[in-house]
């Protein structure tokens, strides 16, 4: 077996040192974000313009010394953050109540596997040893879930928080040319994303520590009360992604129906009244929900890998850097993202539009490759040359080259995944070309070849899926799983960089447009917002991707505790199981469209009173009560998230309790394989119909100009896609890969009192 | 044990007679329709006219006198007749080379087992006797699978020939009413589902007969070999569902895209260049490949129950009347259907529009209570008291009882799936009401609901059909699922009947409008019509329901015939496989969408062209040309049915001769919890749409007045979700459920091909 290269000290320190490292590289992106100021200078900037050529600039600067423009975009800006900081904080009430419910349900389910007693029992896996007592893994449990709760709910509230800063400045910047804004965008997605990637493993690693207090040796206990910690995030992001994707789209769909289609003004408009929901809905849904859902999913992955490692041969021999394996490859992650964000940032420059989707791509393949030499070097340094992994009651002997392997599989699954993603969804590519060329007959075609293109898309991920399960399952069993999740995720600061960049750059485009910025700049950060949606996309193939895996492994989790050997699809109790659990995606995306659609027709009659009541609002005199539609979002949003948020939350409790683990697995399974393929496909769709309708808009080619202009019939029917997709893309697509994990964690979180009390109902009858 | 009641000799009567039965009632259905003439008579009818009330008539008669009418209509007629015809022909051709080069893989991989031996070898399942050799497999699954393809190929044509004999003969008895016309529609279904349902248990059974004639005592053999009969049947029934479904729907989109959103011209207007295409559309996709999916779910549900029986207590004790329930079960339901037709065409009289609806769920109703005795009558008779089954290498003891449950179990979920269906599609239900209203804000909100719609829809019929495995897989393992499915089946004739029962008033409608009659005619034929949509629905609700339970009982035979125990998902091998399983839906979609649009593009093009280039055409001076749309049709559904029809016949073959009987088990279980959904919600999302669009069209409530009339913004908005629900609802949706059961019942005939020589990746590496 031997022993690590990495000393058990050095973790201890390499760890937490890795975290604040990220921090603080946060921070300096934030300063220098910070720069960008929104306060107008007395006088007019001087540096920049001493001479002709001193700064390169893309095209020429514009309004620079507009000092009027300034003002109203700290405005907007200032309305958009409240208006996000209150809806926020208002869900967060409502959730905390919610969150507060559930954890006494977790108290009290796993309190009353032993009746609640606090003597010390045989350990599950080991019952040779002892093991601390039942009540302490509830009250531990009970404890990580909070602190994953209120991780995740930190997470997004930031986010947020660094989005509504950054936007407006990326607006002024967009004055100076397309390159100073991509860096502003991007620098501001960097915050976000080293925070949350640094956060998210410090607060593990602090957690773990504390815990350690308690439980001393007994890691199997330790490691089963960790996992809270991501069923807490898990289940925060749910609400964030649901109530966040209701009060976006209502407002988005709302706002276009009757600004873009009916009166015929441009996006963003000031006179539209919803156009303050619509602004605040990015920063709520796309980045605060997007947030919490990747901070679900890494902090899921690491319990998964660390559940599974406490009962293999790194928890049984106590060894603390192997055990730690996961820990560290996250740390990894971090510097490796460092460096390539400075490729973005600093080693290069964008000099002009169709640089910027390379950039961002680059991003993609520099931190995979990176990150391969980081694991190869993590995997050497510190795991013993074999180890023993659990597997479903035996242990299985691993090499750690294969761990390598992986890990790697994962990583560059993620990659492929990303790739095919971009090729589906962005407007250099023929797909998406051709759905914009079915708008010349009209919006049927568009939707038919829109939704065709989503099921194409699903194929080659799926098939990269399926490799990384089938590689890293053969290597190391539900851990190999596990790891391969998180090598999928290791990148996830720079993942997030780039994903939040989008809706950055899509509220900036929507200030320069209410401040009444010259066309030339909506240009600008229109080309920003287009590489956006993809990269959007993209960020969402990632989070679907490691979804599929670490459920997988989190699932496999669940059935060892559960102490059931074989999942058999031809027992009837698993065959319903699976069947049931397939349709459950279906079920909870009739929810939340419906939910999208409902609270949409409210936003529309409301924003047609406006303009039919408030006389000279189309003129530009009156000014619109953009409060109303920032409420009917909110009402909609807060009401129509707790159905779909109960169905997951409650499925695992209701199938466990009553129907039994058995069961319960083939839910498992059934969701799983059902939901990626929908999350998938409706995120394709979503992201192919919204960059069809922006490549007719941008006539860049010869082809994209006979779609055009703006108005034509074509575009029209563009726009009916767009509308189409958006909830598609942007509620029930992503919401679906937190319903697969979600459910996984909580079976995994309540297996002793399923093991123990549950199948009620077959045990009646 | 005890024998059956019911001794071997009468088996052997009563099953040919009851299928004789049937034939002579389907001869004397069609007799009574051909007595409505389509050459004009000498003299006005007078019999009617004598005085004025002799008959009593829903509405007055109309046009009765008009002989140029009749003549008009014979020649539409006609014309349709032969396109659909020629179509049809052309189609066999193909499919008859793809058929052949099929039926000799099928010899190759089949007598390659046993290295083309000819010498008897010991039994699969009971090694201590002795069985025919592998090589007579091989020979009689081929033949088995030629005679499955030619009956299929015989019902689809039957059928379309039916039901183009009818359509024109529809629309002169809506001169006389609705009630009349209802009839004639009605008796025609029922022609085509007692021709069907009776002709495919016939052919069956002497199939049996002639075989035994070699097989002798060695019953697994002989049923064996039988399953080819499934095979045959259901890829027959994929090639016509596929290949009609484009073809109508390319017709359909691209009609109604110029004719009724560009040109503003009615539905089936002679002056429509596609209108031709689009009815011939209708008879070969929604009546042929409609009638070879059913009759390939009967021959599959047969097929699989039977070759599970032979290796249970029946087969092993060669107790011929129970080994022949399965084909009771059939004989009855066709007595059944035919007192239940009795009720809709004798009994009682259709007298208003409102009637309509309520007599074909009538239908439903009624044939599922008298089914519930019949199955009672036969378990009693044909079944020993206890008896043992076949259930995964060890024998299950059933009680005849039980054996009652599961047969009623899958009939009453079938009679719960028809009438949810009918709830979310029929447009008296607030469902598609809402969904109309949606139609106010644009386009955009009623694909959003019209999805939510189809997804919700998803719910129920799920349930019943997990609740229907779980009663007879726990009563009777595989063979529970098997009559279950027969069960739900069992009522064919009735379900085939209202289900050709909608195309044919579609059809009549269609000549009605071209043959220039009144109005009030088509009011008539629309209200049928609308009828038609609901019923249809159903129809493909019973066919997907049906085919859930049989793929799952093929499942269960290929997995005891590759003598694999567990299908464990927590194997790599079978996870890939589930996972991939669960994505080939996503992929057939994506071709038939794509195939569907970019025929439907070229239609378009093709009338646009018409309309701009034949001088007089709109104005009704000049003829259209009907052929080169026709042509279109054709071209596009030969070239494009070949890779979907490919990915589903070739996956099975590919993944088990590869990856070997566990991957391809998890593919299986994959394609069929996931397809199911994807199934049940395109069919009900299109019928939905349709009857949104039909609900604003008719006028019949206030609600619906204020959306209308024709032409106006929301009934635009509906036309475009019609038309998006073309592809899915009679694309698509009904060629999914062909893919899953397609799928287990190849694998189970190449099951001892796998067994012996699959998984040659996994042997290598």
């Amino acid at each position: 077996m031997g022993s690590p290269l990495l000393s058990d000290l050095a973790t201890e320190i390499v760890i937490p040192v890795c975290a604040v490292v990220g921090i603080v590289f946060s921070l300096v992106q934030w300063f220098l974000v910070s720069r960008v100021k929104l306060t107008p200078e007395r006088n007019p900037p001087s540096t920049g313009n001493k001479n002709g050529y001193s700064d390169y600039l893309i095209e020429e600067e514009e309004g620079l010394n507009d000092h009027n423009v300034v003002v109203k975009c700290a405005e907007i800006q200032s309305a958009i953050s409240e208006g996000a900081t209150s809806f926020l904080l208002t869900e967060y009430q409502y959730v905390g109540i919610f969150m507060i419910a559930f954890a006494i349900l977790i108290f009290l389910f796993l309190g009353s596997v032993e009746g609640f007693s606090t003597k010390s029992r045989p350990c599950t896996y080991d019952e040779l040893k002892t093991c601390k007592p039942a009540l302490a893994t509830a009250v531990f449990s009970t404890l990580s879930f909070l602190l994953g709760a209120i991780t995740s709910v930190l997470s997004g509230y930031l986010g947020m928080k660094i989005a509504t800063y950054a936007n407006a400045r990326t607006t002024l910047e967009a004055r100076k040319g397309v390159g100073k804004a991509f860096i502003t965008a991007f620098r501001s997605g960097a915050v976000m994303g080293f925070l949350l990637a640094a956060s998210g493993l410090l607060v593990l690693y602090i957690a773990i520590n504390l815990f350690k207090l308690y439980y001393g040796d007994d890691w199997e206990g330790l490691f089963e009360a960790i996992t809270g910690y991501g069923l807490g995030g898990s289940s925060m992001a749910l609400f964030g992604r649901v109530g966040g994707g209701i009060y976006t789209k209502a407002a988005d769909v709302g706002a276009d129906l009757v600004g873009k289609v009916e009166r015929n003004i441009p996006e963003d408009d000031p006179r539209n009244p919803a156009v303050i929901a619509d602004n605040v809905g990015d920063n709520v849904g796309d980045i605060a929900g997007m947030g919490s859902d990747l901070f679900g999913s890494y902090a899921e992955s690491s319990c998964a890998a660390l559940v599974v490692a406490s009962i293999s041969s790194f928890g049984i021999n106590h060894d603390f850097t192997a055990m730690c394996y996961p820990l560290l490859i996250s740390s990894m992650g971090i510097l490796v993202c460092l460096i390539t964000t400075l490729f973005a940032t600093d080693f290069f420059e964008i000099k002009a539009v169709k640089e910027i989707e390379p950039a961002l791509k680059k991003q993609l393949i520099i931190s995979t490759v990176l990150m391969t030499v980081g694991i190869a070097i993590i995997s050497w340094i510190a795991l013993p040359d074999t180890f023993t992994i659990f597997n479903f009651g035996s242990q299985k002997v691993v090499k750690n080259w294969q761990l390598f392997l992986c890990v790697g599989v994962g990583l560059w699954a993620g990659l492929i995944i990303g790739f095919v993603t971009e090729y589906y969804t962005s407007n250099a590519y023929s797909p998406v070309q051709d759905v914009a060329d079915s708008c010349r007959t009209g919006a049927a075609t568009n939707v038919i070849f829109g939704l065709a293109l989503g099921y194409k898309s699903v194929i080659i991920p799926i098939f990269a899926i399926a490799v990384s399960i089938f590689v890293s399952f053969s290597f190391a069993a539900m851990y190999g799983i596990a790891v391969a999740a998180l090598g999928m995720l290791s990148t996830i600061a720079t993942g997030l960089a780039i994903d939040a960049y989008g809706p950055i750059s899509d509220n900036a485009g929507g200030i320069a447009e209410m401040a009444g910025m010259s066309h030339r700049i909506r240009e600008r950060t229109d080309a920003l917002d287009a590489a956006g949606n993809t990269t959007a996309a993209i960020g969402k193939g990632f989070a679907i991707g490691s979804a599929a895996l670490v459920s997988l492994a989190l699932f496999g989790a669940f059935v060892s505790r559960a102490a059931i050997s074989t999942v058999d699809v031809l027992t009837p109790k698993v065959f319903i199981g699976l069947i049931v659990g397939a349709m459950l995606p279906y079920w909870f995306s009739a929810m939340t469209m419906k939910s999208v659609g409902s609270a949409a027709l409210k936003m529309v009659e409301e924003v047609r009173r406006q303009f039919n009541t408030i006389p000279g609002l189309m003129e530009g005199h009156a000014k619109p009560d953009y409060a109303t539609c920032v409420k009917i979002s909110t009402d909609a949003s807060l009401k129509e998230m707790i159905p779909p948020g109960a169905l997951v939350m409650l499925t695992p409790l209701i199938v466990g309790t009553f129907f039994g683990v058995e069961t319960l697995s083939g839910v498992l399974a059934g969701s799983l394989v059902s939901g990626v393929q929908i999350a998938i496909s409706a995120s394709n769709t979503g992201g192919a119909w919204d960059n069809a309708k922006k490549y007719i808009e941008a006539g860049a080619s010869e082809h994209a100009r006979t779609l055009g202009p703006k108005g034509s019939e074509p575009h029209k029917a563009a726009v009916i896609g767009d509308t189409i997709g958006d909830p598609l893309k942007d509620t029930s697509g992503p919401s679906l890969n937190i319903l697969i994990k979600l459910m996984a964690v909580e079976s995994l979180v309540f297996a002793p009192f399923f093991a123990t009390h549950g199948g009620l109902l077959f045990k009646i009858f």
